[in-house]
């Protein structure tokens, strides 16, 4: 078991306090990594957090060595799923009433995850554990507190990442740059895309698991080439289509190391590209490291989004980046601090982890390269180390 | 497109009569699979099913062709995520207004999904939408209706398949017998867990997409091995391990085909099995066995529970098989209905699909096979071919 991260329980804490909050009682996968540093397998785990006195962590009795991967030490365990065993929610129920009453939480105003809209899967991916009607009413039978939704508070905490938490979300674009020399690799004319997905989402599981200490690795590939890349930014998925010679191939990929996530994209060219794609590459290639070069600790996102579409406006392609410059990643594959945008209101901040992903759109061709980078006091600084714009190196 | 599945619409339209509602809508990706045969990609797609008129189906502009694998002619779409786009729950709500007026539902009863826990994720399975407040809420802002949940109702729908959801789920089964070929040939001492695993899975990704039709086909695979089967009903996943000769290596598989699933399991000797496990594997076919031949329609699943268990007495191992014989599936990874257990109070019924799966779990060892079989009148038909007990085949 790691030491705890202390920067982030402060942080939290403080937020609590000054909403004369006692605890925060969270059950998020999410929100359960952000505060233990443990990523639940079943999504069926509970973290209390009490402003007096030390957090607990509730959990399946199957998960214990999922556990040692986190930093609370007060863990208790419930059995189910035997003949026998108690129904899980019982389960979970007597243990945080146990917990309440050791925390001395009983009638006291405890915050929650009331406003949560999409959910980070536990590591049963197909099989995501989420909101009942007892999540968004909290209330634990047989324990009385008086129940605060906390979550707009909880976003904008996530939205600053602690040193541990850096490490471990780079750890998580390391593993990405495994899969994505696959895709560099095995993107060639003849090969269907859901062929090249599979083997990156492959080597991902075999060489995530393992690496810099990480139990569980997974990802998505959405291998995406040709006409299809005109709709790349759009979440379509990988199909069995057979890349021809010249074809614009996406990669998006989604990576989870042990619930720290990574973001990437990666665009190349299945052969030889032509001075129309170079053209487009340096357009993309232009706006992504204006957009680096603006971020920095203070800088308005909204700046940070005009300079990425500013850079295209030389290559007369600015009315082709319908999207986004960035978004938050790290607790979870999309966040929602910061949003580089042109409607953002927001100021970057030291410790934030963006999506930095200028993507050009076309009729019938689309290209996005996209890094995850962190934010710091000078600059930016991206946290996977894979090529980006190979085919403008090789001229 | 397909035509539609009238035989589920009339099912479901006849509860919805006896229950006093004038429509159903259903945002759950499981449940927009079950109504429209369209298995939604980001999972903001609904489904409105009026006891008369025809249903008509919301979903973003994006998955046009995603719902084309369905069978809902009214489809009205949105875009977001572009700049400037609106709100996705401003537009899903305004065009819900809209066909709430069409099929004149304003002010009537209508049912939705009040009660749920666990999610079928949508096809980004990485990243889950799940319930919100305005989920459990589910006015519709603009539009007036009283709203009934119809979860417990839904579920018992759920549990008897037409026939054409037994083809689909047919088919994710066959999808499954690609990955359980792969995980024949490529166990052997020396692997490692996780590799094995992610070569499974790549399999199912690679054949699945295009196999009768299939748009997307995704997998989980848990490879389990050596002293770790002991706990491998328990929800481990795969690690790093190296397997050694003569290890038990179980894998429990979820497979998902455009929505619809499979849940099997296959445990091998890595090697050349010893007598004791040749033991366990003939006591672990004959619980299987007496099981697959008491299921049958009108069959009570306790007794068929019963039969299982039964079965392992004359080996002397009723004690090492500690959980369920089955659950329902196909919708779902794990369905409610039915539930083949001890306690259970339930008949079996023509077109029900249930996991059978009896389990043997030692200090030291563990193995199950496991597959999904349809209830018939005179009997039950496993879904997937592949080899169940090669090592006592192989005498």
């Amino acid at each position: 078991m790691e030491s705890p991260d202390n920067e982030r329980w402060a942080r939290v804490v403080a937020s609590l306090a000054e909403n004369n909050l006692s605890a925060l009682v969270c059950r998020l996968p999410e929100n359960v990594v952000m505060l233990s540093g443990y990523w639940p397998v079943l999504g069926r785990s509970v973290v209390v957090l009490p402003t007096e006195g030390e957090p607990a962590l509730t959990a399946p009795a199957s998960e214990v060595s999922a556990v040692e991967r986190g930093w609370i030490p007060d863990v208790r365990t419930f059995h189910a799923w035997r003949v026998g065993d108690d129904d899980p929610e019982a389960s979970i129920s007597r243990l945080l009433v146990q917990v309440m009453a050791d925390r001395r939480l009983t009638g006291r105003r405890i915050g929650y995850e009331g406003s949560f809209g999409d959910v980070a899967v536990p590591q049963r991916v197909l099989e995501a554990w989420a909101g009942t009607p007892s999540m968004v009413d909290p209330s634990i039978p047989g324990s009385s507190a008086e129940w605060v939704d906390f979550g707009p508070q909880l976003s904008r905490l996530a939205g600053e990442k602690t040193e541990r938490e850096i490490t471990r979300i780079r750890t998580a674009n390391e593993v990405g740059d495994f899969g994505l020399a696959i895709f560099f690799s095995e993107t060639a004319p003849g090969r269907r895309e859901s062929e090249i997905a599979a083997a990156v989402e492959a080597e991902i599981h075999t060489r995530g698991i393992g690496y810099k200490g990480t139990r569980n690795a997974r990802s998505e590939a959405e291998v995406i080439s040709g006409p299809r890349t005109a709709d790349s930014w759009d979440f379509p998925t990988s199909s069995d289509r057979v890349i021809q010679e010249g074809d614009l191939v996406v990669m998006e990929l989604a990576v989870v190391a042990d619930g720290y996530w990574a973001d990437l994209t990666r665009t190349v060219v299945a052969g030889r590209p032509s001075d129309e794609q170079l053209h487009l590459f340096s357009a993309q290639r232009a706006a992504y490291e204006a957009a680096l070069e603006a971020i920095r600790h203070g800088a308005r996102a909204a700046d940070v989004d005009g300079a990425a579409r500013r850079a295209l406006e030389p290559f007369g392609l600015s009315q082709l980046f319908v999207h986004h410059t960035g978004h938050g990643v790290g607790f979870r594959y999309h966040e929602p601090i910061p949003f580089i945008h042109p409607s953002s209101t927001g100021i970057l901040g030291t410790g934030m982890i963006t999506s930095l992903e200028p993507g050009l759109y076309g009729a019938h061709f689309g290209l996005r390269v996209e890094d995850n980078v962190v934010v710091t006091q000078a600059g930016a600084e991206p946290l996977c180390h894979s090529p980006r714009w190979s085919h403008l190196e090789a001229l």
